[in-house]
């Protein structure tokens, strides 16, 4: 049980650590320091830096309530806006830094690395995914334009999403958030 | 003249790097390494590598040929196609990789370091300036639709093209670009 524990407490000081500094500047001692563990105990739990990031951005979209995304409890295109207002009120929450962490690995990291390209590329089309699923859903309720594919749509709204945090951390500002909600609801989907 | 053929030479070779492999990645001896110069000459031409970073960033977007936004000889909205086609193509000749030192330095970088956010930032608001005056001529050529506010949709269309950089790194293919354009020309604008 105590081996599990500490692996838990890398894997929630690495989410942390690599979310507030990248890949690249965050060492494994930082990590372990941030973690309360010694460095000596984190190749016990994983082969790599590497292998501890994949964990970490699992653990980072585990944690972005996608399931919200197919709660039919909600009108699909309530519940799109609200997936966004979620994630933009987070950032808010940090005062416009740190963004996402599959967007920052996805610039950072990912040609240096197959394992890490591939778990961004999973992260992205799972998300694509759902969001594609109630842009359907949308449509079926004509609350969303029918003309537009939504498996294409979804793939632009989430590169749209990305772009957006880069220009919300270089303005510490809402206001590429707002040209995202004016655009997205106000434009494209009706 | 000697002199300032080496700064020219680190910053060629700090832009290749920086873009290559980030911020962090790309240590004052790689650069000096690259461009060929010993690493004790660096500190003669810049005080730090944050401030070759601005410089680098700069130069990068000097050959963004952002000028042709403005070719008062080319329809609007064909200008802004052609000016996306050629980033576009920049990246598919990088085989999906490297994607847009600004985006790159906006995610890794930015929230550690206040001279480079405002370096950014900087690029971003010159590039919506200039998407937004062809935006405002396409409006009045009738050509995009009337009810977008130009610096808003600018200021979109650009975050939109910086996130469609990721989802292209990490599927190393060019169905985000496609997104990108389907969405963007075929629906948002027209």
């Amino acid at each position: 049980m105590a081996r599990q524990s500490m692996r838990e407490e890398i894997v929630e000081a690495a989410l942390e650590q690599f979310h507030t500094h990248g890949f690249n500047a965050a060492g494994v001692k930082d990590i372990t320091d941030a973690a309360g563990v010694p460095k000596g105990s984190f190749y016990n739990h994983f082969d790599s830096k590497e292998a501890l990031a994949v964990v970490a951005l699992q653990r980072y979209g585990a944690g972005r309530r996608l399931q919200d995304l197919a709660d039919d409890g909600v009108e699909p295109l309530a519940r799109l806006r609200a997936h966004f207002e979620f994630l933009r009120d987070e950032i808010v929450h940090r005062e416009f830094t740190a963004g996402c962490l599959i967007g920052n690995f996805g610039t950072e990291i990912i040609d240096h690395s197959e394992v890490l390209r591939a778990a961004v590329r999973q992260s992205l089309q799972h998300w694509a995914a759902l969001v594609a699923a109630a842009l359907t859903e949308a449509q079926q309720a004509r609350t969303v334009r029918a003309g537009l594919d939504p498996d294409t749509t979804a793939r632009f709204i989430l590169n749209a999403w990305e772009g957006t945090l880069i220009g919300a951390r270089a303005d510490r500002s809402a206001d590429d958030f707002d040209a995202f909600f004016d655009i997205v609801f106000g434009t494209l989907l009706t």
